[in-house]
Formats: structure tokens, sequence, C-alpha cells
């Protein structure tokens, strides 16, 4: 069970967007040489986010990526679901239900599976610490990241 | 993200061997016909349980399988792990560092990177869910469980 690539790209992504708030937009160009990334293949990657509402992307020679909204208004998970879908990571079939063991079960199965009721317990608590930090907090967290950014992105040419 | 169906299948036998402890060595032939599963398959996704030393297979006309430790001492985790492999599922690559934005970083970089430390901080809040529940919490879980599939077991031929 592993999340793709794209997870990493977009969050480091919507937290630099954050910090150029001011030069904003961002040329994808810019954008990939920031983190030397394949510049096509990250634009597919940040393509999601913009069909979410996340980030903004304009076109043109001036256009480039954006934040959508302040980032203390989108949280980790909503980048993370964009990303990866909305499924949860556990699927039940209810094999419970099938085959010979399944018979004769009266009201048994009218209540839900206990296996499928911890995975999504689990699940929860994951989604809990995303849903609880936005991108405004991973900014934050990273006190030094801004100024850095902008230094370096002042020197980079489109 | 998602999670192969292997994990389902290798809980509910966990579950269900626990239940038939009396009548281990359960044929991997019972075992599909208890949920309708395709039985080579089922083999297959059963096959790492036995080498994480969570069920034991005997071979033979009278072989099958069992737990191989009593099921309060066999966790959900410890059946997730051997079946979807130890990794994180998000998996950092330190981008943070690379390309024009990671120059002039100083110490920086020293400590660990935000949204890694986040993604951590929520998998293990997942894992602790896992970890803290056994094999036999789920056969508790189950009351009317342990009877019916006794009872359907008894019906089934080799």
């Amino acid at each position: 069970m592993r999340m793709g690539e794209g997870v990493e790209w977009g969050l480091h992504c919507c937290v630099t967007l954050g910090w150029l708030d001011d030069a904003a937009p961002v040329s994808i160009r810019r954008l990939a040489a920031r983190f030397d990334l394949p510049q096509e293949y990250l634009k597919k990657r940040l393509q999601p986010l913009a069909r979410a509402g996340i980030l903004t992307s304009a076109p043109g020679v001036r256009g480039g990526w954006s934040l959508a909204r302040p980032p203390e208004k989108i949280t980790v998970m909503e980048v993370v679901t964009a990303l990866e879908g909305p499924l949860e990571a556990f699927r039940c079939t209810e094999i419970r239900q099938r085959g010979a063991g399944g018979r004769d079960a009266g009201r048994e199965f009218d209540g839900p599976c206990g296996i499928s009721a911890l995975m999504r317990r689990a699940e929860l608590a994951w989604r809990r610490e995303l849903a609880g930090t936005t991108i405004a907090d991973l900014m934050e967290r990273a006190p030094e990241g801004a100024a850095r950014t902008r230094r370096n992105y002042a020197r980079l040419n489109d």
C-alpha cells in the first residue's frame, strides 16, 4: 500500500506556492526547477489539484500556478484526496457473507463486519491527522523555508 | 492508495481458523469453500502469513492451515504488514533539498521535513489502531460467528 510520488510533489508545491504568493502565478518551468522535477510530469501531477479547487493555473506567457485559496483554508487531507482519490485504503467486499460459512447467519450480518469497522477506525485516525493540518501549518513549521524559497526564486529565469 | 484483497481474505481466514481451532488443520479446500474464494489464489494469499509465523500449513491429505500462535498473540497490524509489506504508505524522497530552491539551506535540512513528519504521524495513528487489536479481539466482536462457523464447517466435505 503506497501513495504515489505525486503526494510529496503536490504538498511541496502547495507550500512553495504559499511562500511565493507575492510572485504568483509561478510558471511550471520555475516550479519544476525549484525541485529539479520533470516539467511535463509535474504538470500532470498538479492538474488534479486544479480540478479540486486547490490550485489555479493561468494560461499564457505570464501565466502559471498559484493557490486557489488562502493556505489556512487548504488541508493536507484535501491535497492527498485530490491526488490519491477519495476511496478508503481497505475495501470490504463482505466475504463473511459468502460461501458455505456464511449460511444461516440470521440477523448476524445486519451489523457491520468487525474487520471492516476496525479498518475504518484506523483510517479515520489517519485522516484526522491530515485533516487537522493545513498548508499554512506546514509553511509555519519550516520557518526558514519562506526566505530561502523567495531568495532562490528570484535567481530563476523563465 | 489501496490495500489488496488479500488483507480482507487473510484477516477473515485468521478469525475463522481461530474459531475452528478444535478442527485444525483446516484444508485449503474447506477454507476456500467457507468464503467461496478461488482455492489456489487463496493459498497464495495465505503463504506470506505462514512466512511471517502467523499461520502454519501442514502438507498431506490430513494437512491444512492453522494459527501458528494463540489468537490473542496475533495483532491485525502483523497480518496487514505480512500481506502488504512493512513500508510506509508515504515515501519521502527529500525533494525539498533538490533543485534550485534547495540551495543555501544552511542547517535547515538537518531537521526532518514537516511534510514527512506529518505523514509519519498520521501513519502511526493508523498503525496504533491495528496494533492494538488482535485476532482474539475480532473473534470476540462477532460472538455468533464461532457457532455459525463450526456448524457450517461440519457440513463441508473435503
